[in-house]
């Protein structure tokens, strides 16, 4: 055994080494967001490619190799604790990821995926698919080699979706949406042909920066942001991002004609935050301090976006401070107005841009081209004509070009497929969440009203945030939903909420 | 000759990788002083202590031995460029330094000044040397092994010298400060004897943080300093960070009070700031992309402090302009007046605080204790005695306790033996230099007149930055001037000013 502590040893600074070095990185990348000296770009660069193939190669190396025959096998792995059992099957999915592929092509990927991301801004502001035609194509030729390099089970896009949401399958997702669909397509088109309209256009009125800072700063207090462990910084796209759970910082972007970018921008990375602030400390340094995957990531910024920051006894609460930051500028709407409006739902053509209802389609399309793709159903020439037509029966509407269309989103340029489908799950969790947390705060709503938010960021806590990676995705919503993935829970949620917005029933 | 360019070839990759560490560690350093969260501080000392291992670790690896031993032998070295040439002779010089102290030492070395520093903090606040006695006196037994390990030639402190200054010896420092001496110590009393006193009190007058900001960054412009390689914060210590040369920040200490802490400040910083910026790309990744030593560093802080920022016509341009910033405040001084009291000397007990004139004493003083020291001509105990003769002798005061005297600095509980005369160095240094750009730009004071500063910065650059670390400090002192270290341009600039000041003559 003494052997096997010092092997275990070894392992552990050897995980250190790379989370430190990953936590080097991350400081940089926010840096580099957040007003680091144009100049100094090119030879930061430089930086982080030997910082990041470092890691690449102590995740490969045959030091890695050999921790993990040494204590993989059955004798020893049973007398490991819980932590250094859950890091090195963690290290040991890595290696296998990342040593199947041969390096020179996982090299090729990499420089094409990130010329294909600069074409990609071309096609878009040109709005000219066929430029990114030609590097899709390879881009998803790519992926389907790795695929077979990395074995799969059932569909072959599971595979995909195992990079982000370990334990989703086309089967459980195939299932769930189909649910979603058949009850908020409806739902949609009720709306639409309501006479209630709210009157989203009147909250566009000036409102200076510093003042929108000002508010947001004052919701991350309530939210139970801790700013002895983040700060906020502005952005052009917001984020969060956790450096050690001591220190997780984020950015919002600030619409000085349009606030809500601001303040639901922030109350959603805020969820983030929360989760990387409260990731025990523990886990620190072993690989598993961060979220555990895509989805419940969003499942957490989700909750705290639609479930506290759309709530009317949020703004029942927070409503007039608003209106004083604002100058006066909505002293005209009333609150119950003011709620109508910020929850406003119609169809839209821009993913990002789309409410909490509508939201899923946008993902349901995506999520149906990738299949396709990956099961030789489709072809990449074809995606714009059948991006269209999905949008068309989805959402009644069909882009007028592909910049507003196939072309909208950076993430197939960038290699990701397999991830549109986590945002989609983070919805469906965060309503399973909500649904158990009532059972042990059923007094949720009154919280919000009192702005009393640390028993619902605790609860959040003790059942998703101090795990990090230690439980899987699917094993969190279990342990504390004692449920499997399902989307009633979501579609009850929306259709109580849409149903009375829009005087629906 | 193709083993050669391959082993040449692999050398540079380890060196642009030390180098790459070690900018994510200064990246780390900034953060940390500029606003990052406390909580995640600790974490953030290990990340710190793990890239500084690796960078540890690379300097003196079986690798570096390799590289070492195939490019630095005679049929080899003279077939290679002046680059690799000179960083292969500056990594031997770290090698052979970190490769001579037993690593348990040093570790224990490490340990222990870390532990003294902080003991250092409560000594000073107590002002009771007792408390730091024991420690330095362990600092000053390691040090003086060390030198039996690194070897020295002549006197044993030339090889702590040597550390911040190569080349500069006892048998110089002893020539130029007894010159310094012989003719400052006179001026400081035929000065305190003066019927003139300029009224510096009359400076400290309120001044919003913000109009300083705003006052400093119009200096910083003037000044050259390229805002696309830079960026200005606030911190409790005001320092000058280079990253790269494209990213070179600055930081300054806002006093609300007493407004020369900003403006001098900044404008020292300055002067660090724009020689990392101005440093050869040619040589990054090469660890030859910094300032060849401490003094020739200071020399252009100060050249900048000094002759440019508490030059007359500097003020000339640029005193009206902190009177608006400073809401009118300094109506009623004069500019005669102002500039009197930004040049008022007098000698004092806090080295960080004296004037340009008493500085140098002030390190003579440290430097004359130090090397009795390590020549065994004092022991640690009698430090504070020996302290408050010598600033009596030299500037005619005694501390009335040890926090005001030999407690003040952090640099010997930190183990740094030797700095010290750095900063005098860069004060004659930077005399030199002026010198020497009269003879290209004899319009010198008409350019600070007009704001015209692109000419300083240029010749400067030429003639300093652009070299880094690819010549020694006293090469460069030597190819700029012609001359070797000389006191005289210091002591006639210092006695033609003051003389003039107070109206000696």
């Amino acid at each position: 055994m003494i052997e096997i502590s010092k092997v275990k040893e070894e392992y552990l600074n050897h995980i250190n080494k790379m989370d430190s070095y990953n936590e080097a990185l991350s400081l940089i990348f926010w840096d580099l967001r957040t007003g680091a000296p144009k100049k100094g770009v090119d030879r930061r660069s430089d930086v982080i490619g030997i910082l990041s193939s470092e890691v690449f190669n102590m995740s490969t190396s045959e030091e890695m190799a050999s921790y993990l025959t040494q204590l993989l096998n059955e004798e020893t792995f049973n007398e490991l604790d819980d932590i250094t059992k859950a890091s090195l099957l963690e290290s040991k999915k890595n290696y296998d990821r990342n040593k199947k592929v041969p390096a020179k092509e996982y090299q090729e990927y990499v420089v094409l995926s990130t010329k294909a991301e600069s074409v990609w801004e071309e096609a878009k502001e040109k709005s000219d698919f066929s430029l990114l035609q030609p590097y899709l194509e390879k881009l998803v030729a790519f992926n389907k080699k790795f695929i077979e390099y990395w074995r799969y089970e059932g569909n072959k896009y599971n595979t995909l979706l195992d990079m982000y949401e370990p334990g989703i399958t086309v089967e459980k997702l195939d299932e769930v949406f189909a649910k979603l669909k058949e009850r908020i397509v409806p739902l949609v088109q009720n709306i639409a042909d309501s006479s209630v309209q709210p009157r989203a256009n009147e909250l566009l009125v000036p409102f200076p920066k510093d003042k929108q800072r000002d508010f947001s700063l004052e919701i991350l207090k309530e939210l139970s942001y801790d700013f002895d462990a983040g700060r906020l910084d502005e952005t052009v796209h917001p984020f969060a991002i956790g450096l050690n759970p001591g220190d997780v910082r984020v950015t919002t972007k600030y619409d000085e004609e349009d606030f809500r970018t601001a303040v639901f921008g922030t109350i959603h990375e805020c969820g983030h935050a929360l989760y990387e602030q409260n990731i025990s400390k523990e886990l620190q340094g072993t690989g598993l301090c961060t979220g555990t995957s895509m989805g419940i990531h969003e499942s957490q910024s989700l909750f705290y976006e639609n479930f506290v920051g759309r709530h009317e006894n949020f703004w029942k609460r927070h409503y007039e401070s608003l209106q004083r930051y604002a100058g006066g500028k909505f002293d005209q709407i009333s609150l119950e107005e003011f709620y109508l409006a910020i929850n406003e739902s119609k169809p839209s053509l821009i993913r990002i841009e789309a409410d909490e209802l509508t939201y899923s389609l946008h993902i349901m399309i995506r999520y149906e081209l990738e299949k396709a793709l990956f099961n030789d159903e489709l072809e990449v020439e074809d995606l714009p004509k059948a991006w269209n037509e999905k949008y068309q029966s989805y959402l009644g509407i069909t882009p007028p070009n592909d910049a507003k269309g196939v072309l909208q989103d950076v993430h197939w340029s960038g290699g990701s497929f397999g991830y549109f489908p986590s945002y989609a799950l983070g919805y469906m969790y965060a309503a399973q969440f909500k649904q158990a947390m009532l059972k042990d705060l059923p007094n949720y709503d009154e919280l919000l009203a009192k702005g009393d938010l640390e028993p619902v960021k605790d609860w959040l806590t003790e059942k998703v945030h101090q795990h990090g990676k230690l439980k899987k995705p699917l094993e969190i919503l279990k342990d504390v939903t004692g449920e499997e993935l399902n989307a009633d829970y979501l579609i009850k949620y929306l259709e109580d909420k849409y149903n009375k917005i829009y005087q629906l029933t």
